[in-house]
């Protein structure tokens, strides 16, 4: 099946069933998730895993109750970074220096571009810029979800001052995104398991400059 | 091939050949760009797509010279909407309606949902929301283009003013947030084509919490 077969199939699943999705494909939509592009390629941005179902049940009080916080079989939790400094930046350095074996100091001018081009931002640009770094990792695990034939259902409908507070996660320079609960639908439940996908027509969505 | 070895494929292509995408495959990119998901679905941004090679020469120029912009076949403009309001929410109800065959009144709840959760937002808020989306919608296009064995490249290094300017986006509502050149790489001219692919190590981008 290809890509556009599989992005079809999946649909932000309501409810799910609880049925457990293996760890070999939770794997894969986290590995294909970490490869995910970003600005500079410093993916600012952290994925916490959680399958524990009490800690589920406290997150669920804090995101209108929506079933499939529950009803999941793991939830992703898609967390930016609130800032960007020269900390994380040489961090990422040292990364390109060891992965690919050369010094450093070779990455002069590629760290002075990450520290003019992002570090010099104020603090709430920088998190909405990593945010939107955040956004294009969850496309890549929507699609990855998709073609393991397991569900997913993108949730902004949260509280994340909550959810950050619930998760210590402002002490850790994290500020919640997006919620994403990975799972098997409910057709009997779901009634948007059998809704026709409602998507812009091309002609809207795309314009041809000539 | 599956989409993680897609994904291993693909690289942020620096140099381009200039050899033309078949036009089947550039439909099949757009089509998983249309079919990505969004926060209630509301797919608020336009994508513009260039071909012209004089045009991209224009947009060459506030993107800080790219070669890719016109080494490129097709150049794919992300913009977000620039403002969120009730004639596009009434716009997205009769979409769902006309699609699902079913009354417009019986979507009152999830519109009130839109109205609340989105629209009473500042400007600024809204754009920023949108442009999250968007983001999504650049990471289905990285893995359609990958599965399609195109090369792709995101790109943020540009004016969005002087841009916006160029293509007159101002006054169809709309802010530019990224670039997407489709090409395929040119192994030669780009040192990048053999370089390890560097990513944050999973024990750092991911966090399990119990």
């Amino acid at each position: 099946m290809s890509l556009l077969q599989h992005l079809n199939w999946r649909y932000a699943t309501k409810r799910m069933t609880g049925e457990r999705v293996p760890q070999e494909k939770v794997d894969y939509i986290l590995e294909a998730t970490r490869l995910s592009a970003s600005s500079m390629g410093l993916q600012p941005y952290t994925i916490l895993v959680v399958e524990n179902p009490e800690l589920r049940q406290q997150i669920q009080k804090v995101a209108y109750n929506q079933p499939q916080i529950v009803e999941a079989s793991h939830l992703l939790i898609f967390a930016a970074w609130n800032n960007v400094t020269e900390a994380e930046v040489d961090e990422y350095m040292q990364n390109i220096a060891d992965v690919r074996g050369i010094p450093v100091a070779s990455l002069a001018d590629f760290k002075a571009s990450l520290m003019n081009g992002v570090v010099s931002r104020t603090q709430e640009q920088k998190y909405e810029w990593s945010a939107r770094q955040a956004y294009i990792a969850l496309g890549t695990a929507l699609a990855a979800a998709a073609e393991q034939g397991v569900d997913a259902t993108p949730m902004e409908g949260f509280d994340p001052a909550a959810l950050d507070e619930l998760l210590n996660l402002k002490e850790k320079g994290l500020r919640s995104v997006t919620l994403l609960p990975l799972g098997y639908r409910h057709t009997e439940a779901d009634f948007l398991a059998t809704a026709k996908k409602v998507r812009r027509d091309k002609e809207q969505l795309f314009v041809t400059l000539d």
